[in-house]
């Protein structure tokens, strides 16, 4: 199943699916069969695509907090199962007819949050919540028809069962389909391995900085959770000239990479003897100009509201919580502080990603996305990617299939 | 004590204070002494204001909501007695020195919102929130030297007692004394029985639609509470083109008046046989663009973000809330709409509102003050006031002192 480029410097170019359009193709794919199982590397039947629906070769993948929360089915109703997870990766169409714009042979990152390009939303300058593709946390289907596009067939042959898609995307697969609204063209010479980042993580912190919070150069931020999400929003705060980028985290092996990303200042949750947006407070005259909470728990984003300045302060919402519990805010506070939540760092991903990878190429966005990959891995051992995440000793580790 | 101007064609100048200037002053003011206590008319004293305050005669006044809560006690930690409440008035400069720009005769309205123009808040374009006189419903003393300006005298005149402030500005009261930063200059020839609504509910809900919801030509709202701040809204909305204006509340005398204000579609809360943000989103495809909760009511601040639309529905709070309780919205539910709260419609007092009230003046702004003032009575009727704002049956009403 190789072959593929991934790298703009090899000679290969890449295979464009005239053996395999409009076939069924059986491939790998990490299936999980229930909440925290280990993933099992599975044969599946991956169907061609429909109308407005490519078929991908994927060919890098790595693994984002919200694949870990969606294994440990943090939200009930996520529990859909079995399923292949996964959504930051990169490949190559291999097949899908009628896209306009999108082929065979292109070189493409997947996006959990689509752009259909005509809805309201699409066309205001105001979201990127597309009323057909947005991300859809619920969805377990293709929106055409309600079908699944993968099948498992046990050893006898006879046991064909649905297996569910996630977050438009499922991207643990040698072969996944896609909505064409959640395919983004990267460049024929771009090297896939650093595109890949660019379908979740790194566009989401980086966009917070830039487009949500559309940060100040001078100005002071307070990033809770240095994962990789966290991360790029400090590249992001740092290449918009913020002044001083404070980092909080629980687990000290953060700190090291996180000042290469332009964190100045650090703060571990477990050293504090008062409450943390006091300690913020006094560091700062006052409040940060901006917080960003990329950590998925609910007491660091009350932490992270009040370590704003009253009066300007802004909040970024970028962990997916998985409680049903409610704001742990009262509706006085929002009286002189506001909070904001971001998908996908407020970009476009069609019409506005392009230009930011275009700038990454260029290199007049010295963005380090290099930093961001701290291992490496064949697809066969997606479990230990996995387990890596969530003992906080990777960043990003790249799954090569 | 009578005899200023409240008409512009009136032909008495106004009293300025020279024979009262720098001496204790005793006058009537309308002291509640505990929690939902009838107003009791009262002698007291009040002192000469200290550097940067003044010393204003309290011309015309009248009830807002948040005065009520307050008489009610609804914030336990807001229980402060024996209280001057009232913050929506209009008056005269009686005294006050070395206040540049403000002197003894000049015509004013009180803001309990007030502007120092010297902080940081005051020099950004972000935000009202002055760090020395925003609202700040706990303070009851003036700000200077923690001390208050009030005092009641026992019948046997050895009981001397602080009587408390609030909001800045305690306008039940003949005489009172505020912080320069907590009083607007209008222009002589005004009606101070018109610019008394310029002091809070008029301002507010003007200023939530201009300034803090920005509201664009042709795009859809819903108001939940239909009192003065909620009519407000509405008029900003119809003066800057809305298409549909829908108002809720539970109230439906607060129909006939609201068609008027420009609300095109009625809701009474208590008809609805399903959830109100469901009627909402079938009648206006999926959602309003805006929606503005002006009751004070939890569940109704639920209602009115759920009304609006997937992607770019922006919830504006204006409503005190006073219970304890967290904001009934799950972290989830703020990606894709947006809530936002505000104080005094985002206007800065003393460098934005001068201009409003001047193209009110001149009609380039054709509000419909009038259409707010539905009752008069002299301020010693205060309680009969009250118990009209209580029972929904007024708007404003203008008590003449
Ligand atoms: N909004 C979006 O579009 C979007 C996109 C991608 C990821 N996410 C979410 O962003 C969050 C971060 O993702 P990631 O891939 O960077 O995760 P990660 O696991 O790499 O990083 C999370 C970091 O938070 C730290 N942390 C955990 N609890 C903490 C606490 N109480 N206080 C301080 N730090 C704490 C961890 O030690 C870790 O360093 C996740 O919730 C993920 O689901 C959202
Ligand atoms: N944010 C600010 O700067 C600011 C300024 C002024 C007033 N306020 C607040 O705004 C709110 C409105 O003030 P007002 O003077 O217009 O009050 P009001 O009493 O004149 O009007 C409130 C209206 O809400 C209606 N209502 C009550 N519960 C309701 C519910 N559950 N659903 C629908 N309608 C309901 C009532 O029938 C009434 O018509 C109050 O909470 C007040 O404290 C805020
Ligand atoms: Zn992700
Ligand atoms: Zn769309
Ligand atoms: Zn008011
Ligand atoms: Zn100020």
């Amino acid at each position: 199943m190789a072959g593929f480029d991934i790298c703009p410097d090899s000679n290969h170019p890449p295979e464009n699916g005239h053996a395999t359009a409009g076939k069924v193709i059986t491939c790998k794919a990490a299936v999980v069969w229930g909440p925290e199982e280990p993933f099992k590397m599975e044969d599946v039947e991956v169907e061609p695509p429909r109308p407005m629906e490519v078929r991908l070769r994927i060919l890098i993948t790595s693994i984002c907090h919200t694949d870990l929360s969606a294994w440990k089915g943090e939200n009930e109703c996520q529990r859909v199962f079995p399923r292949i997870l996964g959504h930051e990766a990169a490949g190559v169409v291999e097949s899908g007819e009628g896209v306009e714009g999108l082929g065979p042979g292109d070189r493409v990152v997947p996006v959990f949050n689509g752009e259909c390009g005509d809805c309201r939303a699409c066309r205001s300058e105001k979201t990127n919540w597309c009323a057909g593709y947005a991300v859809d946390p619920m969805r377990s289907v293709m929106r055409a028809d309600g079908r699944v596009r993968f099948y498992w067939v046990g050893p006898d042959g006879t046991h064909r069962r649905p297996v569910y898609h996630f977050l438009n995307t499922s991207t643990f697969a040698e072969y996944t389909v896609v909505d064409a609204a959640c395919v983004v063209k990267t460049p024929p010479a771009a090297p896939l391995n650093r595109m890949c980042l660019f379908s979740c993580g790194v566009s989401t912190g980086v966009g917070a900085a830039w487009k949500t919070a559309d940060l100040k150069p001078g100005s002071s931020l307070v990033i809770f959770g240095l994962g990789t999400v966290g991360l790029a929003v400090a590249e992001g705060a740092r290449l918009r000239g913020a002044d001083r980028i404070i980092g909080v985290d629980i687990n000290p092996d953060k700190f090291a990479k996180g000042k290469e990303m332009g964190i100045t200042d650090f703060i571990n949750l477990n050293d504090c003897t008062k409450p943390l947006h006091e300690v913020i407070r006094d560091l700062t005259k006052g409040g940060v100009d901006y917080s960003f909470e990329c950590t998925g728990n609910r007491d660091a984003l009350r932490e992270a509201f009040l370590s704003t300045h009253q009066g300007w302060g802004l909040t970024v919402l970028l962990g997916v919580h998985s409680s049903p519990k409610f704001l742990p805010l009262h509706p006085m506070e929002l009286f002189g502080r506001k909070i904001v939540a971001t998908v996908f760092g407020d970009f476009k991903p069609k019409s506005q990603l392009p230009d930011l990878i275009n700038k990454y190429l260029k290199g007049e966005e010295k963005l380090n996305l290099d930093g961001f990959i701290t291992h490496e891995l064949p697809f066969s051992e997606i479990n230990q990617a996995l387990h890596l995440l969530q003992e906080g000793k990777t960043l990003r580790c790249l799954l090569h299939l």
